[in-house]
């Protein structure tokens, strides 16, 4: 197992593997054969950027059995989804911002996210899990009232794309089955979500596999796979940590 | 008026101003301050490629008056949007490809785009105004069977954001006001759209400035303003051509 982080340090971004508190700083494509440079340097001076910077970020919807039940929903034939825009995605750290234009309720979401290290089209299985690069922790933040609120029209791009809703980190952990993992989301300290991976019903590998279908993947691309139960809202000056064991732990609070 | 391409040209990606034919090539950033090299080439010896690269494209649904009142919609008191995904961005005079994983109805939607030139974050209209670089041709295409293939869950993005179904270009008009242009579609040399710019719900000023109190938006983003009645299925062989007076004519083939 391998953690990969992007980071800026001096005024310079670069990328690197972390383990201990160290960054080990790599140089070329993190995707395609990047070499380590020799220089280190301590985490805990750095700051932590987005992972990857994705040319797309693929938001699942009813993606696992216990919300499902929980919310009455057939299982789907095929997964359902949407785009989080670009301008949401966010670093691990930082303050989610609360947009100025929406008052209602807003939402944290733990979730698994899939990192993509090649290009993917039309892929099977076996190809998909190879062209899987790692994992990271996602925090799908949503404006829930804004979903509903025209009857005609689910807003679901819009409720999941105001910037700093597209939280995900701090690092991308490569070289793990994540089929056994837990998500674990702690609001203030306590724990709103504790579920285990396995309960979804698109799995990772058969995700991105019928994803390339649709669309080309592409390296540091993310697939968000979808919350379980447990979401809840965000007030300002909450601190929302989402944790995968093996992977890390995401944490942000959320300002007014 | 200002016309802005961005092509390729003996393996090297250019941009530049087009007139009578000749592209005369800038360099720098075509958002701010391009400089002359005063180098030109013919427009006929070129690739042409998307005019921009947007780090989003958002897409307008029911933003029209006409179509509304066609499909018995209400007028919407707030943009109603989608993503399309960076995947599906594709450029004037290549061959639209259908998806190898869906075998239903394929439609053309022809829109106006507008094309983000500052970086726009909670704007006023007068803000928005001057935030605006120009204007482009968009055809907007559409999986249309799988919008609503799934009751529970109106897959807009995935049905727009197949490979090669955000075409857009061939060029970008500065310096131009849209509001009196029409927009006409000609599927294999018939007329099937024909409607003016003025019948937008949202115009695109307003547009732009609601749009930043959403999300940031981008120098090189574009927004789709929505179609208009007339919008119909192409065809293996099918050829589309999207006319707006002032910026130019968007075509491809439908391949299958």
């Amino acid at each position: 197992m391998v953690h990969w982080v992007r980071f800026e340090y001096r005024g310079t971004v670069g990328f690197g593997t972390v383990a201990d508190g160290i960054v080990s700083i790599h140089e070329g494509d993190m995707f395609n054969s990047p070499e380590s440079t020799g220089k280190q340097v301590k985490l805990a001076d750095v700051k932590i950027l987005t992972p990857t910077e994705p040319t797309k970020m693929i938001a699942l919807w009813n993606n696992f059995r216990m919300l499902a039940e929980k919310l009455g929903l057939s299982r789907p034939p095929e997964p359902l989804y949407l785009l989080k825009g670009g301008n949401s995605f966010f670093p691990h750290g930082q303050n989610i911002r609360k947009p100025l234009s929406y008052d209602g309720k807003v939402v944290f979401e733990g979730e698994l996210g899939i990192v993509i290290g090649q290009r993917l089209s039309n892929v099977s299985e076996a190809q998909a899990e190879a062209g899987i690069f790692g994992y990271t922790v996602i925090n799908d933040v949503t404006a829930a009232e804004i979903i509903n609120r025209d009857s005609s029209f689910a807003q679901w791009v819009r409720a999941k794309s105001y910037d700093t809703f597209g939280v995900f980190g701090p690092v991308i952990a490569s070289g793990i089955k994540p089929d056994a993992l837990t998500v674990r989301t702690v609001l203030n300290g306590e724990e709103r979500q504790n579920y285990p991976v396995s309960d979804m019903v698109f799995p990772p590998v058969k995700l991105v596999s019928l994803l390339s279908h649709d669309m080309t993947l592409l390296p540091g691309d993310v697939i968000a796979c979808g919350t379980n139960v447990g979401v809840g809202s965000m007030k300002p000056g909450s601190l929302v940590e989402v944790t995968i064991d093996s992977i890390g732990t995401l944490s942000n609070t959320y300002a007014a």
